[in-house]
């Protein structure tokens, strides 16, 4: 089987530096040979009850000294833009991205795991010496990890400026009232800190001002944890997804990051490669999938009316096509990475969203493919078909539904269709300019549609 | 709006050379100020009736000169791989290729048109001096055109094995009887040169020697046109699909190409770029019914229940998804062109295959979503779109349906089932190994699928 | 093969009278034994060129006597409703509809043919005792042909309040003046008369009382027939879809149907029959192009790798698929059917949207299936399906395009959300009082979602 | 709102009787405001951990007391087929079961649960006087349930003949051993009584002769409950799906039905009516999905970006689209149901194939529409949306793979093809004959594409 290097698509091959490939082959190695074996015993380890909300998989902690130790560590912070990483281009990353996505211990195990990398970028973007001192730091060296505090749960938080949650000045604190909900990863005991963002200027005439982000220490009195949400039956410990109370909570006001009124600003500086992040870890989970059913396509021992599966024309075409959309996938993420490199996130908007749609999509289809192979045992507990497939379906909404990035992508587009209008006319213009110079007669049934246009 | 060596994909843009890019914005500039305009002039210079297939539309001649003043001429022979050619990559070209689809014209001005485009590989690849001489020279200046004869009404082409015509040696000449059809091209009065797949060793035991490949001068007594093939009412003239009827038609033994029974390598060797070329005129086609979707959309004066369309959501994510779609039909194509480029076309069939399945069915469903949004005109002769469709449609079918595709594809994939299989059994007996390593129980509820792969 | 009497669907047996299911039989084996068979003779007796828009087929007149003979004729005009008609319900006629669906000329030879059909019930509906005296009478004996002259070049028509054609009174005549297009049977050269809709009161406060329609003899002075509108590539001759232009249309007052202003009445109550009339005939299309493809997958001459297409899983795939999709399809129309026997076409409103919708989408997709399996013959003149394709794909854009029914039907749908809502909240009640009532706790990780409805 | 009597399809509201209709306004009314409050509470009742397999909710027992005192009990045994039942045709039976399909709590409530339902029709016919003594009365009266254990970890169940269990004459018993997994509703604890397909005869040369199937009384010494099987995350208790261990399980002889070797011919007896039952609940969950989105849709307190879900466009197209593929799966169903009882369920083999393919695709889509309106919140616990998601994703698989059901259909249309070919051979010649007689040149490009079919 050639490497995950020897796989990087020709086009893209010129572009990534031999260092990158030799990493990318070591992460190939560790995710495939260390982290989807701990997989389970991670999940064993956390065990059943509440004990999953107070254990961390003696496992994981093994993972990561292994992983320092072979020098996979927080390679999502990009060269060029962060100091503090491990020198890959946002692309170069993407390819290590996937591997990731394999496994449910690899993205963590390496300090790449979200909600903590877009919170260290925040934070080394946007935070000051003291909060890089206090909480970027351990962040970075994985002694700790993060939450990410924004949908609330009564108002459509896909526009965020919906968001109540109140942040009230109180002399030198800041007082926080609100309830938040869906916030991963506040389930894990290691989780330290929380980046919230409310509003510290509800009647700000600019309604992009009316929000600030502030640093909260987990556990600071005044926060609940009312329930954890489930996923179709999952619920994803030891990260979880908290449903949170805030009531009376009191933050030093030094904690506020950029200063009151930038939460929209901050929030738009944290979204790019995140989300590009989450569509390659989507790419190697459905190239695993992908693996589950070439495995069970070709079992030799459970054959349907005397064949193997892989020996029905029905489940070749899908093998195909699945080859086909993850490989296209792919490339609409690699070329988002790029245009990130080229620019940053705000210049690569289009190319974001285009993979944030394309990319669940595909994956989702290719786990379903594969957990229709499987039949009963691809929905249940013994592949990890089914637990991908609840989180692929995540990623069709968080960051935004699908919807609405298909909205703002098509009146995007339709904002050259004036542009578009001028050169049709013009170019109908030029041909009638040549119906007279060749003096050919236009025929009775052909019509220059001009006016309809 | 940028121009089009602006709008190279952020991914791609390292990999193109300036003189590439400048090329590139020629090439716009020329299809759509040019070539786009005179569309319905050679339309309506070729006329009704007979007269359809016997003249060469003046506008065309003009367009070629032009083309061919401005540099623009032949630039599909690939770096590297022809000294005839204008020096570009195959990766370069399919950016001009996209452009050329955008016309019916574009491609025939520059020289860069199917079937001659394979045809001229294949002579310069596979002919003797004296072949080129005679044929390769002239097509290189536009002087001629020529068809590729292989499909037959009788058998199911897409496997060329079943190919039948009968090429049968009589001292220094071949005899050929048999009949063809979908000859495109073989109506235009221009066309001189036919190269002819048949089978001059149709008892060879192995099925791959029997063909032979040979050039046939248009007009050699003995072939008639039978009649012209129409695509969904479309008669394609002045190209055209002809049926055709070889009866006892005898060629010089000198015509065949590289030696008997070498058809089918030949054939093969001729098959890569043109898939891709016609898989980026596809992406341009598609370009360009977008752009109509985005003029009906935006018009004021056609407005449905007071909306202009583009107000509509529908419309609007119909406009997203094909941004998103098209975006990565060329990023499939792309690859495939550096493919070709990184090796040859044996190299790339996966990467071609994938385009050749991929890139129809988007542009199909955007011209079909463009022509809704005009109504009954958008099926009419009144926009490109309709014709579009028709040609688009066929797409699906030349060079092998999807489907035959799709299933290569999938075999190929399925080879490595094997590999991963082994994969996964090695990874269940690690995760043994942890088990009872970190001495957690597995519960109850979980067991290791091993005998199920 | 069951006849067709007997393939009717377990459900509606029960419903058909054994009169109908004996005509239905009859009509099955004079559309397969006398129409279809005549289908290509109508065409090439219309020859070429404008010899096209001037020729009855001789075929056509022969196959009206035997309809007639046979007493196929007229079924359309439903039982309850017309005393003129052959005494069926919409329901019965449904399925004679099909039958007349598989051959473009047995609409036509029982004169059951559109666009007379919905003109003759609207005469009948509106008409004065001399209306139906000068023109009914000869079409319901099939001595004349007619049109309806709504859809205009300049606006959006699938909002008819946008027609503008204008009626102006003049002492005892109507003067017209404006342009319509896609007046389909408007080249046949029997077609003697018009039913126009054109805005009589512009400026009437009430838009739906602007309108009026009149009864307007073709080759009235005033009128051109400016081109014949192309469906991909196709002029349907010898019926045709005209480009109209209305100068100075003088037309004698008593023309008028209803009187002025009640144009829009007059349109809505025409609309529903027509449309499962389509429906049904796009059903009868489908079966035939799915025979079409049974017929191609099992043809042993043109074996592909090997195998008759019948062989490959994905072929069968296809043929199952088809067959679910087109008996739902027709049951969707068959209820419609029932709906408009139970009530009228208004309050059949919701099931004949339904049927308008899902019936050419599942057409479309069945004969694009059969294309595909032909190949590039399955896209020519050489089968009827290409044909086929390209009138199925207007089916989804006459009498109002796809997207606007669904538009309607889900803002229909949506008006029962108050009550859906109100029902949710008082079980999200009871549930609460239950809760108390059985002294269990909820549980912290579920919540009764209340005020997210 | 129109009560369910009145929503009945008017193509079908002629064939149910009126105590039909009173009986189903019954159980919409019962459903509504009884079963669908109390899903929660049953929930909630069986706890947490190990207690969920022993827990009877105690509000379950009161729904049924009160079904009982409504005359709501046993619908599903068809009028005409079984004595024992209430008296409704399949026909009429299939509303009732829709609206079963609304509650987690209502098909059990009224005894009309899976896999009861098919194990008491099988009882009922198969079963000699004393087992029926035994089994179907307490089964009858709701007081035990039981489990139908086909289904094996290591063989491809999709084909039954593949069951391994080994089912082994000693003296005057049999003796068991195998493995077998889920089995549904053995999680219960009323479940009382297993019926086992397994094979006595692995020899016997008609591969549908080795199979039989023998009662077994839960509990019996031998069986273990290896553990319970997930679906997406549920445990689904307290039915629940079992992999159960038989070893040396011994079970009077008595026990077996109907004699050795009948086990296939048994299992194709019980398939017909459950299958439509599923996909009538199935129905039934995708209308209350659809009620969810239309309440989702229309929440002021959640609006995006200024507006109601309700008021974009996507969404109302989505409501429209569920509308009509709903409509159009009853009607699917109804048809098979029609079929059945006008025959059996081996004569409707066709219907209910296309129902069993139809439907879960249908009902899978609207419920994922209306989690995507619902964002994260529709795929948590807080709405019914994901665990019906989960649910109907099973009916893909239970009772057979769509892709087996889609082969099976395919090569039964499949069957006709020779009929077909020869009735196309026949129309063209006497298309041929129409040449000749009307003297008509066929135009020198068409084609009779004879020899291709």
């Amino acid at each position: 089987m050639p490497s995950a290097s020897q796989r990087i698509p020709p086009l893209v091959r010129p572009l990534i530096s031999e260092r990158a490939k030799r990493t990318l082959d070591l992460v190939e190695k560790f995710v495939n040979e260390d982290c989807i074996p701990a997989d389970d015993i991670a999940e064993a380890q956390i065990g059943e009850g509440k004990q999953r909300w107070t254990t961390v998989p003696a496992v994981m902690e093994d993972l990561k000294l292994k992983a320092k130790s072979l020098g996979l560590w927080n390679m999502f912070l990009a060269k060029g833009h962060y100091k503090e990483g491990a020198g890959f281009t946002n692309l170069e990353y993407s390819f290590m991205c996937e591997q990731f996505g394999r496994s449910r211990t690899a993205s963590e195990a390496t300090n790449n795991s979200a909600p903590d990398t877009g919170n260290m970028e925040l934070i080394a973007k946007y935070g000051s010496a003291e909060q890089k001192k206090q909480w970027l730091e351990p962040l970075l060296e994985g002694k700790i990890r993060s939450c990410y505090v924004m949908t609330e749960p009564n108002v459509a938080s896909s526009d965020a400026k919906n968001v109540q949650l109140s942040i009230v000045k109180d002399s030198d604190h800041y007082v926080l009232n609100g309830e938040k909900w869906w916030i991963s990863g506040a389930g894990y005991p290691t989780c330290k800190v929380y980046i919230v963002l409310g509003k510290t200027n509800p009647n700000h005439p600019d309604p992009y001002k009316q929000q600030s982000m502030i640093i909260v220490p987990a556990g600071s009195p005044g926060i609940t944890v009312k329930r954890m949400m489930h996923v179709l039956g999952y619920d994803d410990a030891p990260h979880g997804h908290a449903h949170l109370i805030f009531k009376n909570v009191r933050i030093p006001a030094s904690n506020l990051i950029l200063g009151e009124g930038r939460g929209f600003e901050i929030m738009q500086g944290r979204m790019g490669p995140g989300r590009i992040h989450h569509a390659m870890r989507s790419i190697g989970a459905a190239e695993r999938a992908l693996d589950y059913l070439l495995a069970r396509a070709n079992a030799s021992h459970k054959m349907a009316f005397g064949k193997k599966l892989s020996e029905h024309g029905v489940i070749i075409e899908r093998i195909a096509q699945s080859r086909i959309d993850i490989d296209a996938a792919r490339l609409i993420v690699l070329n988002a990475a790029a245009a990130i490199d080229a620019g940053d996130a705000k210049t690569a908007l289009i190319e974001i969203a285009e993979a944030k749609v394309f990319v669940p999509k595909v994956a989702l289809q290719v786990v379903d493919w594969a957990m229709q192979a499987f039949g009963g045992e691809g929905l249940s507990q013994d592949t990890p078909l089914a637990a991908m497939w609840g989180h692929l379906r995540t990623v069709r909404i968080v960051d935004g539904p699908d919807e609405v990035h298909l909205q703002q992508l098509g009146k995007r587009e339709n904002r050259r269709a004036r542009e578009v209008q001028l050169m049709i006319q013009k170019q109908l213009d030029e041909t009638d300019r040549l119906f007279e110079k060749y003096r050919v007669a236009r025929g009775v049934d052909r019509e220059v549609p001009r006016a309809n246009l």
